[in-house]
């Protein structure tokens, strides 16, 4: 398809381009007011993913109110639990809460996978078709789903962690059990995206958000294996891996060969561009608490990050925005990007 | 002074040792059944905390209940921040909550500082003089403190946190405010750990818990000039340097020379080893969750870590033992590495 803004597509597809693209992470979120508006008007978070409709309208906010150059479907990671058959509440100010969690191999025998777990999520692809014909051509859209070890951390934990020690234990307790489960979070992400991609995604990325409580060894064992096999599967768009803390793998991120490869802030740019070569397409990284700085670091890191990528870059932050984060901020950010000429 | 176990000693003054010395981040704690009872009977962990018989009660238990080759004075990093006039409370099951937070520079004008301040923590002084003599000259005594950053965090975001937002924000909006506040921190870490050490602490650790919130540029600016002047300070006896996460600074931190560099488990003991040469001492690193694995999983970890390692090692692991953590095993994992010889 043909967009006015094709600049994240030509990036992709090797072809010459002025300036990074850039989309946020959690762009379609509490940094804006229309956002904090149509959630206050709903009972939930989840009220707010399951409503195609509404999804797709807070989906297009960030492409009027901050001129980025993609949008990202709204929507939650933990709909593919839910569709395989765990149920979860999303607490305020508290977030996820899973009743029930996978303790024995019984419960991973009694999920739904594949094919079968993704027809539950006819919601995500109504929003995704309803985003696309609401846009106009604008900017392309990018879908998401969480990576297999990511999904498993909130099933066996049953909430959020600082450590996911719970789910750690697992791996090391039950490792045939692990990966039992990893295979079946594995079939359905797939089953999940080419769906979703079929009502006209342009990208996806795949976000590990738990990689950094793992190490190299635990990586390679429960996670590199079923990363290489979406990313092999996907073969209708161009899939971001983004391994959130996964700095001990990166030569075998970069291995599997992503289309773009996502970096947290902790990863130095220059560094990565030696190691990797120019080639290959970065996504990143800036720290996101640097948008809470006056605006003339906000920009002078900016130029900072586009001159140490040296070209090949997607724009984005390490992590999602903050939602406390000035509004301001935010809209000079994409800006200062969006100036900038090679 | 002389002990009937000294092989930590032994390690740290250079000599020959058969086998890695090994003390546990949080060894007198809730994997203990007597801690727990002793905890029961109090209204907090604060009371504890502020009891030097009961302090020092459990400072021992883990040496009869483990065997392990140090003590380590049970206390909290936070009796710093409140000593400098910052109160906090510990609430069950969510941890530190400070009722006011570090906002501007009057607030940091107003807290108390050095000697000043390091004289408000009597009980922590009287709980090493007490454990001492209980300790009967069986094993050394280690102390503590948190960093200056770590410490920082607490009292910029008045409470634990994921990504330590507002505190990492804090440093880009108001850098000089940033370094009066560290500057303070670091002169009553300083005044703390001479006088704790003279009561009788035979080594000292510095724990940089949030190290891996930040990245290379922030440590350096932020953390790091800090930290080598605490690690110069402290001539009495051998400083243990742990930054956890701080993998991307390490050249840094090993060239501040510590007498110990404290890995976490994503760090690779060979790579380490192999970067920095024979002579560094190190400290961990195994991943605390390995602990709940089956016990010969335990036993092949340690053998293969210790060999990992190959030398001049303090086994621990990388980052506290876990509450949960079954009982057992830890005293499996204590027996392996005191059964092994170089």
């Amino acid at each position: 398809m043909q967009y006015e803004n094709d600049i994240l597509l030509r990036l992709l597809q090797g072809k010459q381009v002025e300036r990074p693209p850039i989309w946020i992470m959690r762009q379609a979120g509490r940094i804006l007011p229309e956002y904090r508006e149509v959630r206050a008007s709903l009972s939930g978070f989840k009220a707010l993913v399951s409503n195609p409709d509404l999804a797709s309208k807070v989906t297009i906010q960030p492409i009027d109110a901050l001129g980025v150059d993609a949008a990202i479907i709204f929507s939650d990671i933990l709909v593919i639990p839910e569709a395989m058959g765990l149920d979860y509440e999303l607490i305020e100010k508290k977030g996820p809460f899973f009743h029930k969690t996978i303790e024995n191999m019984e419960d991973v025998l009694a999920l739904k996978e594949g094919q079968e777990a993704a027809e539950h999520l006819s919601y995500v692809y109504e929003a995704v078709a309803m985003t696309v014909e609401k846009l106009e051509q604008r900017v392309p859209l990018i879908g998401f789903a969480g990576a297999p070890w990511t999904l498993m951390c909130y099933m066996v934990e049953g909430s959020g962690s600082k450590t996911f020690y719970k789910t750690k234990s697992f791996l090391h307790k039950y490792p045939e059990l692990s990966h039992a489960l990893l295979e079946k979070l594995t079939k359905t992400i797939i089953a999940y995206l080419k769906k979703k991609i079929s009502y006209g995604l342009e990208v996806v990325q795949v976000f590990d958000s738990w990689a950094g409580v793992l190490d190299k060894e635990m990586y390679k064992e429960f996670c590199l294996p079923y990363l290489k096999r979406i990313n092999e599967a996907i073969t209708e768009v161009p899939v971001i891996l983004f391994s959130k803390g996964a700095w001990f793998s990166m030569d075998e991120i970069v291995g599997l060969k992503p289309n773009v490869v996502g970096l947290d802030w902790t990863l130095d740019p220059k560094e990565m561009r030696a190691k990797y070569g120019k080639d290959i397409i970065f996504q990143g990284n800036m720290d996101p608490t640097v948008l809470f700085a006056p605006k003339h670091l906000i920009s002078s890191k900016v130029e900072k990050t586009i001159q140490s990528f040296g070209g090949n870059q997607i724009f984005n932050l390490g992590h999602g925005v903050y939602p406390q984060t000035p509004l301001d901020n935010v809209k000079h950010f994409v800006n200062e990007v969006r100036k900038f000429r090679y």
